[in-house]
């Protein structure tokens, strides 16, 4: 099995990032809400103040074997407020190319995000997560994740589009 | 009936909304959860790069009439990424005392945070309720809010405390 390696993203990888923001948003079969372009990605990721965080899970080449592609996986998260706990992380997204599943990328992504967060002080991190994504929330139970959805209740609602300009008077 | 203002909330409030944030988790069950000091909301909110914003309810005084408390209601937001439309809101926190209800001062909030969103360009905001606090999902989807959690089955997952040293072997 290669090898692989969870490491920050830099600026060059935004392409295969977005490749793999699409391939998650097909997964979740709401491909039609990705609207963003790698140029957003890297002013907003890669400027003085970033506007998120990324992980990249990386296949590191076996000499004399075919090289596949690099970038197999990626954790995207930035810092959030709890009125409760202060600043706080969220994982926005969590992806494994197929092909690469059951080798522990995921896990190993779910726990750089932990090292992260204890690095910098913080008491949790949150993400979201898809109830027909059996796979996932498992995962996420296994690795000591609650579901606060099922505990305690919590909806997650959006404002958008029409709404949001007839409720601004817009 | 008072009129009530709905503006940016300044450094000197942040005793009133900390005072109102544990009203709020009272309400919600959970205020053995809350750890927030005013010392830390005054430094979080109010330095170079505030990690937080503040919106505040304030009640105007009625000339001739005994002047009751002046912050009755508050909603906190911050920035964060959405991978399919970029950057975007999440509105943390929303309350109105409950002497205060029924006058429209939480739609007002609303108002004013989809009013922020739109003036900084972005195309949604976000926000979390407890399935058993009606009013308030009524309130939401009366306004033009889709429950995610119903439409598409999303799920707010959260790792915390020994769970999450153990995922960062700590």
């Amino acid at each position: 099995m290669a090898s692989v390696l969870i490491r920050e993203a830099k600026e060059g990888d935004c392409g295969n990032i977005l490749r793999l923001i699409r391939e998650l948003a097909e997964y979740e079969k709401l491909s039609d809400q990705v609207k963003i372009s790698e140029e957003a990605l890297r002013a907003d990721g890669f400027g003085e103040n970033p506007f998120y965080h990324c992980l990249v899970a990386e296949i590191l080449p076996v000499p004399g074997e075919p090289q596949g592609p690099c970038v197999v996986g990626y954790g995207l998260y930035y810092f959030i407020y709890s009125t409760w706990k202060g600043r706080n992380i969220y994982l926005e997204d969590i992806y494994v190319k197929p092909e690469y599943r059951g080798q522990g990328i995921g896990s190993k992504i779910i726990k750089k995000v932990a090292e992260v967060a204890l690095d910098k002080g913080r008491s949790q991190f949150r993400l979201a997560v898809l109830d027909w994504n059996k796979g996932a929330m498992d995962l996420y139970k296994a690795l000591g994740a609650q579901d606060l959805t099922e505990a305690e209740g919590w909806h997650c609602f959006r404002f958008e589009g029409e709404a949001m300009r007839e409720l601004a008077g817009k």
